[in-house]
Formats: structure tokens, sequence, C-alpha cells
């Protein structure tokens, strides 16, 4: 099956893609919640949290793994590479091919974690397929604390979501890549204080898309994957507020499955 | 030495009052950084940290502890009592103590993350000391990313706090205790927010006075006890803002060693 990670509940909105653009086949996720959130935590540890993640997804029996988190795609892609023999997509390069693609004006905005945009990762691929392009990065650290908070539209996410836009609103950025797993969940608070003429670049289909065209392209590795469209959901620490976020995202009931970490 | 763990870098409150009532005094520090926050983890989770985490200061020659958690103190002082020889404290029981001593209308606040406020702890604590005290608690999950990203002044913190306290300051409390060793750190804007008249309850003070009691209660503990002035930080991940958080709240330079988790 596909196997999917991340630190906590926002890798799901990648559950909800990939469901939704590959609706057949099966897949099992894993959610760090013991260990949530990685955006604050050094390179060595995410590194070595991604490497251990891999390894349980595969011993499930993943035949492709998605790392569904901005955070370890951006740290320990390169820890990782060729280090495997299934083939592992991160939710880096599909947003910023998507990006360099739609944009007009080569002004593009990156928001993340803190670790994420230290990584320095976006703004390299972005010049590597658009020499020209001028690429303006903000952290966004609370983002993350406030979508596992449920706090969606409250007054006091939209102003730490100005603040943290403002920035690059007087850039005039025409296309920014939401690089982290939970904001999709604050799209239109982000597209009301960005501007609605800027393109929001959404990593989860961006990626969905990507392992789409994959697999057209690679029949030997489609036939492996198991298609009953079932999904099992392993988490490190079970909690209420993750069953209910993902509730929300998947909009179907879930159960939880319990992973000592 | 004394031994001393918190989640992250809000227990070093409770080591800054260790320093300033017991100067003399070694110390051995732990932060979980790379699993923290417990505040938002289940109690399972939190108590399998929690022996961990002493089972690594007794290793490393500590004769007290000081659970400087509230998350841990509140979940896994059950689990952890009477299985060490070394006496372990937490940071619960002194501060309802002196909240009791100290409310003269019997109405007390607690504050804390979501775990510590589920437990119930301070309640069942409280009415046992005073049966006639009306306890009203609210979790504040969103206060500890607010100090960790060192949001202490900034207009959102105040409006944040401001919706945490309100359903506390309508029931006209007299006294609230900072249930989170983050929490010392807005005290100005808590203050301010839950009105002058209020005693604000330090937990890391209460503690640091209780262990100073007891040391003068046990000489033969108290003889064992290292005394060189000497502090030792352990990190389960090290970063930069843990560094800079703790050179604020200790005032001097800290060199950090990290453990693998």
């Amino acid at each position: 099956m596909i196997g999917i990670f991340d630190s906590g509940v926002g890798g799901l909105t990648v559950v909800r893609a990939i469901m939704s653009y590959l609706p057949e086949y099966d897949i099992t996720y894993f959610g760090d919640t013991a260990r949530t959130p990685y955006g604050t935590k050094s390179a060595e540890t995410v590194a070595g949290y991604t490497i251990e993640n891999i390894d349980f997804l595969i011993s499930k029996g993943a035949k492709i793994i998605i790392v569904a988190c901005n955070t370890a795609s951006s740290i320990a892609t390169e820890y990782v590479n060729g280090k495997y023999d299934v083939p592992i997509f991160e939710v880096i390069t599909p947003a910023v091919e998507m990006a360099t693609a739609v944009s007009k004006n080569s002004a593009i905005g990156i928001i993340g974690t803190r670790a994420t945009i230290r990584s320095g990762i976006y703004k390299k691929k972005i010049v590597k397929i658009n020499p020209a392009a001028k690429v303006y990065s903000e952290p966004c650290p609370l983002l993350v604390s406030l979508v596992e908070e449920g706090w969606l539209k409250k007054p006091e996410t939209a102003m730490i979501v100005k603040k943290y836009l403002h920035p690059l609103k007087v850039r005039q950025i025409d296309t920014i890549i939401l690089g982290c797993t939970h904001y999709p969940m604050l799209k239109d608070v982000i597209q009301r204080k960005i501007g609605k003429r800027v393109n929001i670049i959404d990593s989860s289909l961006a990626v969905a898309d990507k392992v789409k065209t994959f697999l057209k392209n690679r029949p030997e590795i489609e036939a492996s994957l198991t298609k009953n469209d079932t999904s099992r959901i392993f988490v490190s620490d079970v909690t209420d507020q993750f069953e209910q976020a993902a509730r929300y995202i998947l909009n179907r009931k879930v159960l939880l499955e319990h992973v000592r970490r």
C-alpha cells in the first residue's frame, strides 16, 4: 500500500488528497503524535525520527512512501535518498514545480515552520527551475499550534496570520506556497490576508498529483499496490484531539492504532 | 545533587528558584526538548516519559528529584510514588498549599495545559485542604507555544491571555495558580488581565520553598547533596531557541549536553 507519515495530524491533508486523486488505493498513515511537533526541533533529531518512520511503514508493507511533513521533507530527504528500494516522495518538489509554473511575476512567497524555512530548501529548488525568481520566506511557528487547537476562525488567529504575512504582502508576491501540511486548514484566512489575487499552492494536492502521474508511468510499481479502499491510521500517542481533527479532515470515522515511541 | 526535569524550557523557572533559595547546591536539569510539549499528550505517554526521565537523573547521581513539569506532576505522581528510594517532589502540592493559605474568599483559579486541567488534580487537592473552596480551571494550551516563541510582550499574546482568563475573572477569584512552569514568564500580562488584586501563585517558588524546608528537617539527605554551585543542563534536542531561553531565564551562559531520545 501507500505509506504516509507526518509529525501529527497535518499529513492527513495529504491522505485526503490521495483519497481524492487515487480513491481505491490502500493507505497506511503514521502520525508521530508523541513527539510532535517536528518544526521546532533540530535537523539531527528530525532526521532520526524520519528514518524510524520510514522503516515502520515499510515493515507494514508500504511500496511507496510519502513524507507528508514539510519539516521532515526539507531536512531529511538527503539522508534517505538512495537508502531505500521503495520510491520516497516528499512535499517540497511538487509544490515548487506548481508554484514556478503558475507565477507570472516570479515573486514567490513561502511560509513554513522555523526548521523548514531555516533549511532554505524551497528557495534553492525554485531558483534551480527559475534563476530569475525572487523568493521571500517567513517562518510561522505558531500556526501549527493554532490549527491543532482548532482555532481556525478566531480573530487572534487572523491577527497572527496577518502579522506573519505582512512582509510577504509588501513584496507583492503573486504566488504563495503553504510549506506546512497544517496550513491548508487555514487557507481561507491566508487568502484573505495575503490578497485574493495571490495563488495559493497547497502541497498536499501537488504531491497527490505527482504520485498519480508517477504510477501511470511505472505500471510495475502500480501493480504492487493493493486496492481495497482501506486505510489504517497509526499514532504514537492516542488523544481525543487527534481523533476529532482526523474525523474533521477525512470526513469519516477513524480507528487509531497505537505504536509506542 | 538535585535532579530537576521538565518537557522543555519551562522547568528552568524551578532551577532559577532553587538557585535563589538554595544557592550552593549542585543541580542537574533534563529538558525533554525532543518530545516537548507534554501537555497535549495522553496520560500513558507522559507517564512513560516521566519514568524514563527520573531513571536518567538518578543514573546521573540525583539524591532528590523535582518534577518541574505540571503535566508530568499531575499525571505521573501516582505512577512513581513509592517506586523510588529518593524523595520526589512535584509542583502541584506546594502551589495548592500556598494558594489555600493566601486566599481570603476561597475562590481559586487554576490555569494549565489541557492535560493538567483534565487530570483534575488541583481541584482534588484544594478541596481536601478546604472543602468549602470554589475551584475554577481553564486550560490555556497556546501559552506554552507563545512563551517558547518569545512572544512575551506581543498584543496577540495579551489578547489570548485575556480570552483564557475571562471565565475566571467573572467568577471573582482572589487567587490564581500558574499551573504550568512556562507561565511565570507571562506573570505581568496575567496580572494585568486578571486584575491587580488577585494573588498569583508561582509554583516554581512554592516548590523551592518546600524543598528548602524539607532539607532542614532531613539532615541526612541534606548531607548527601553536593554543594559546589554547579549546574549541568541536559536536553534531548539541542536548539538555539532553548539556549537563548535558558540564558534569559537563568541570566547566565549555559552549556547544553545532548541525550538521545
